[in-house]
């Protein structure tokens, strides 16, 4: 076994899932809907298969998806993506992730990721030969009602061997949607070291105003150095098609698309052409998307509230952070394992999220998702009334 | 852009399925199939869509799919398989070569491989850092009546830093297909050395009596140092939807499933389902198949000797190798792409798979893909009649 992967976890996804199942636990874990995405949605991946687009697509990608995805850019952001050339579809966005990770990332070269992070961003880093740089995303506070960071902390990340820097906004696990001001700090430095960006996105149409998404690419100066990553499975709640994409100028995909071929030469067809019907749904989808979203989230919030966890409300994403550090347990896993077990509510423990050496700063929290049809959440209520 | 991938040309696959479409070429370059595989299977991934099994799969496979893959593993080769820790599904069989050489090659180990070879086990080492170490695959000759190599020249490729072999039989693109003697030569090689073996047998049920295919696994020693691979592409035509997976022991798929759940963590969930329908399905599906692409192999053979290239009728797999040295061209390259031009026929150059320093040993060679339709076999042969 080599050394590259040598001391990997199993990821807590499939810990936790397999542990909610065998109890019976409310699933409230791993971030994917109890429910499907459009009826028209799931009929276009019917009439696909039906349609015969059953043979290998595009390496790059079906070209009815890459026009959908560069026509989804123009509407939400105004930005100018060449389908041709500036789309590269990926296996979800795990797939795309791994793929930039590994098409730009050199033995020693350093990566800056936000703290907690997204555990297959340091899980490639790590493949790839590159050292993690962290800055950390420290929870609201008495000065401050969001989540923030210290931005003489980012400033000191960047060096010589900076590679790039992996932003996710909405930020999962924590909710943060990252603001203008926020991401021009970020362009500056980007562009002042001479840094890549890669922007997770996937979230991007799950915000809960007065957060509003916006395009790190779309920011000065970002579009020649930035690649941005997004998928079909959060915005029309079929995560198991596994469709995401890479959005970015023809140099930085065409290094994306040399690894993608030989990683896994092409994806699902008949799926990438109902994703490419569920990019063109109207606005009102999207909106409905949000507002249904943020009723789950005051749902769950108020659950969390009531039973004492201490609910960190979300700007975006489907997750909560819960403070539970006033509970007594040694740590997260401990906490979620008992909750799982016991309660029969399954949350996620972030300090799968941190760095091994940085635990401390995500044991006293655990995180919820709110993906769930609102019968679900009752009865996650219910449990967590009754029995903590 | 890292140094892993530096030097990688685009793809064989893209290169001329642009090619063919752009000169609506008849297309015997790119192997899929123009057709689709059984209406019932089509059938079950439109039940599967339906069915609402949209979120993600476990990721390291769906259970139904496999436990279909144990099931087929023990009806064909007698193969005891535990389905919970000694299958991993992959994003096709590409996806699986990618794994597992990720997941056991050090910088510097030696991977053995055939050569000519499918063009991403090389790419495959590269990103790993690895060092390929080939064997030459000779075309009959006097000597021999089928493709063949010497034996002294594989031995003298196993050293102290080989990692393992990569087998792929049925051989794509000589169509051979290793027999006992052979298979038993390289497990008695692997079991001398300690080496792991990698046996692609994606294309498991194409073969033409008298050869039959062999699962290099179920050799004596085999079971616990090998990874078998296959996917549901080829046995069931359905390239287009990327469903692949990975046999071996425990040890052996834990180290595969730890590189899988970072690269893409899941495979399209339906499609899973779909394919573990395929695998169950009866005997004389599988019978069918075989029989089916040895009329398109005799045909496709008949027309490229009646034009004067000369083929080398393959015992497996869908593509026949032929002989174009006498024709005058500077090489297999130029050939193809005359061919697909002027001659309105795709055929794929073989140098894709061979290494720059042993070109030569393909560069008189054009390789022809039989998975088509019996008209599109016969439009081909007439334009080679009518053209060349
Ligand atoms: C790929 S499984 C993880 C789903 C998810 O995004 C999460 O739960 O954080
Ligand atoms: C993954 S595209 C290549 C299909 C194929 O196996 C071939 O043509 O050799």
């Amino acid at each position: 076994i080599a050394a590259r992967i040598r001391d990997f976890p199993t990821t807590v996804f499939t810990e936790f899932s397999a542990l909610a199942q065998k109890h019976q636990a409310v699933n409230l874990g791993q971030g994917f809907p109890d429910f499907d995405g459009p009826e028209e949605i799931r009929e276009a991946a019917v009439r696909a298969v039906r349609g015969g687009v059953n043979q290998y697509a595009v390496s790059s990608g079906a070209v009815v998806l890459k026009e959908a995805v560069a026509e989804h850019a123009l509407r939400f952001y105004g930005q100018k993506v060449d389908p041709a050339t500036e789309v590269i579809v990926t296996n979800g966005a795990t797939e795309a992730l791994f793929d930039a990770t590994l098409a730009f990332v050199n033995p020693g070269d350093e990566v800056i990721v936000f703290e907690p992070y997204y555990d297959s961003y340091v899980a490639n880093v790590t493949m790839a030969g590159g050292v993690p740089r962290y800055v950390l995303l420290r929870p609201p506070d008495a000065q401050h009602t969001r989540w923030w960071y210290d931005s003489a902390e980012l400033e000191a990340q960047f060096t010589s061997r900076t590679k790039f820097i992996l932003l996710n906004t909405p930020h999962n696990p924590t909710g943060k949607v990252f603001d203008r001001a926020e991401l021009e700090h970020i362009a500056s430095l980007c562009i002042r070291h001479d840094v890549l960006a890669i922007a997770d996105e996937v979230y991007e149409h799950i915000t809960f105003e007065p957060a509003r998404h916006l395009r790190l690419a779309t920011i000065p100066g970002m579009a020649e150095r930035t690649l941005t990553i997004s998928s079909g499975g959060k915005s029309f709640s079929f995560t198991g098609w596994k469709v995401g994409w890479v959005i970015g100028s023809p140099a930085l995909c065409g290094a994306v698309q040399k690894t993608h071929q030989f990683v896994t030469f092409a994806v699902a067809g008949p799926l990438q052409h109902a994703i490419a019907a569920a990019l063109r749904l109207p606005d009102a989808y999207f909106v409905e998307l949000a507002r249904s979203y943020r009723t789950k989230r005051d749902l769950l919030v108020d659950a969390l509230d009531a039973v004492g966890l201490r609910p960190i409300a979300p700007d975006g994403a489907y997750f909560v952070m819960a403070r539970i550090g006033h509970l007594g347990f040694p740590d997260d896993f401990e906490f979620c394992r008992y909750l799982t077990r016991d309660i029969g509510v399954a949350a996620i423990p972030p300090t799968a999220f941190y760095a091994e050496h940085h635990r401390i700063h995500g044991s006293h929290l655990a995180r919820f998702a709110f993906c769930k049809r609102d019968e679900t959440l009752l009865s996650a209520r219910e449990k967590l009334l009754a029995r903590l």
